[in-house]
């Protein structure tokens, strides 16, 4: 039986935007587990309520339940021991977490700031006061304002990219000669762009660019089948 | 025979601050390998000049000689295969470049702006003057001038920390429940700042602190032994 996943959607139930769903979505097709996933919007909290909290991804396996990302990537990893490692041991998932600071901290406010407006323009119509009070008021501004001067916040976003990109010229991904969680991680942040806005966060020639375009094609091409931009 | 490492000293010789020679002491205790540090100089040119270039790590290993940090811990871990690892496997080891990247970009950046003068005033005078020019033809101000604001300067650094906050909540050290490499990438630019300045990089509660702490602790006191300040 499928794996399902309540995925975050758009409007157009298949445009799905969530930079943790896309790390589970990812560690699934790592695992070479199958999916049903599940478009779920921001305010059907009562879909999820069985989960005892309001936020996706969630997955049903079975009889089992489990929220969050990082624990959804931890339970997979224990519970099919014998698919390909989404971590390489226990030293790599340490160090991993390590990717998931940078990402939380770094990499998704840096995105959040340039693709705000966008984000909202492909939301479902029941969830857009929803999302505009709530990140405005932890934002403090407007989405508008928030984003209103991304073409020199840009450049100060590239820069923020180069832990990313020392490592990528060093080896084909943050993970070694293959794909891993590591990957999953940051790649999510890319695709939540990918999904929303046509707006370039990478220079052409960027070794972090390169990388983006092999995890687009990585497990037969999973991440550029779904809607998307490709800026 | 002990492995030979020219690391990096002060005027007093046992004033040992290079954050990348003490990723290879660490390293060298780490594989519980006896080592007989030369103290070396930045002008000392002469004395690395088998090396085939002029900076410290270099290690000489009997007939074979090794230098840049990461190529000795390459060297070390397939070396010593059967010491304890310094990565955990091919995987961790690829995860922690992003690490290195990190910190080579971020960490280190952030610590010299804050000790660059505390770092002049410990350098034997046969230093002074090379250090001053190519450091200030690099900066493009006075040493003084670059630091003046590290009252100011130290929120951002410790906000820049943030990645390392969050793994060091959820895990002892960064390679889990024992330090690595990682640790030691991370350890090396506090330790070049213990050696050589009284400025708190640290708030008391920080969990950026209590890990520093454990990794002074870490390989019988090793880095609390060397000569430092307790900031």
């Amino acid at each position: 039986m499928a794996i399902r996943l309540y995925d975050l959607a758009g409007a157009e139930p298949e445009r799905r935007f969530s930079p943790f769903c896309w790390r589970t979505r990812l560690a699934l097709a790592h695992k070479r587990l199958d999916v049903e996933t599940v478009p779920w919007r921001f305010t059907e909290k009562d879909v999820i309520a069985f989960s005892g909290q309001g936020r996706v991804p969630v997955i049903q396996d079975g009889e089992r339940m489990v929220y969050d990302s990082w624990t959804i990537a931890e339970y997979l990893e224990e519970r099919y021991a014998d698919g390909p490692s989404l971590f390489g041991g226990a030293e790599a998932k340490a160090v991993t977490r390590f990717v998931a600071g940078w990402v939380d901290t770094v990499l998704h406010p840096g995105i959040f700031r340039l693709i705000l407006p966008d984000v909202f323009a492909h939301l479902h119509e029941k969830d857009k006061d929803y999302f505009r009070t709530s990140r405005e008021k932890a934002i403090g501004v407007t989405l508008e304002a928030f984003a209103a001067n991304r073409d020199a916040d840009v450049v100060s976003f590239r820069q923020s990219l180069q832990p990313l990109r020392r490592s990528l010229q060093a080896q084909p991904f943050l993970a070694g000669a293959a794909p891993a969680y590591a990957d999953h991680i940051v790649f999510g942040g890319f695709q939540w762009a990918r999904a929303t806005s046509r707006f370039a966060l990478l220079e052409a020639g960027d070794p972090v660019a390169a990388w983006r375009a092999r995890m687009l094609d990585a497990y037969d091409g999973l991440a550029r089948r779904a809607p998307g931009y490709d800026a």
